[in-house]
């Protein structure tokens, strides 16, 4: 399955738990995905468990290195800065996320993490990516919830 | 023992497993201990295993809640972007920190992720707190790796 998919599917059963919708892959540079995860913040009463933290802890055990070199990370919301810190980190070729996140992001908003000249890394950044699938979760959830 | 004490403590032990020498201790509003780590990127291959991060993880397992409400995170260093946001999302009440970090910072320098209009908690910020102590540590184990 192409991993933007995956990642959406991730998102869905993230709704289905209660928690924010949002799913994230890990793939190697030849495609293959090497982890993947949902947000699980409420479940793990872990305030770091976003999806893409888990997604590139995994990875990182999966290949034995805290550095994911030549690994792109699919995910169906722009991250936040927390997450954004944390791609620098692990050194990830593409950053490839699905709705632009205005008031929560923190690649093209609040902190541009990736933008600020003592940034370590910058991945190459594909944003909008089946961003209305992704934004069609993020609004049921929320409305939900109001 | 004092919380930054504590933590101090655990950088040491950090720099002795062969990692960068930061640790962090997570106090409660009357000064408990609730958890505590040090840097474990390399043995984990996690490249978001800072001290400060599974410092917040243990805190938020041992609470039973994504919100460290109340809680104070002590430092040896200033937190990167990373652990920046995930202080925010934390929620905790007061950040208290060792060592000013230029070149990795994200509370103080580059990312200054507090600092955002969009940024959804900001914590009293103490920096400076037996900087030398924690300065010593950082220049020591960088220097050997040169």
């Amino acid at each position: 399955m192409e991993p933007m998919s995956r990642a959406l599917d991730l998102a869905r059963q993230a709704a289905d738990a209660g928690e924010a919708p949002i799913g994230a892959v890990v793939a190697d540079a030849s495609g293959e995905v090497v982890a993947e995860a949902r947000n699980r913040v409420e479940e793990l009463s872990d305030p770091t468990a976003h999806a893409e933290i888990l997604a590139m802890r995994a990875a990182g055990a999966a290949l034995g290195s805290s550095r994911l070199t030549g690994c792109d990370l699919f995910v169906t919301l722009e991250p936040c800065a927390m997450c954004a810190g944390a791609i620098a980190h692990a050194r990830l070729r593409r950053l490839i996320f699905g709705a632009y996140d205005p008031k929560g992001g923190g690649v093209e908003h609040g902190a541009r993490v990736f933008d600020r000249p003592t940034c370590h890394h910058r991945p190459e950044i594909i944003g909008g990516v089946r961003e209305s699938e992704s934004r069609v979760l993020l609004r049921a959830f929320f409305q939900e919830r109001r």
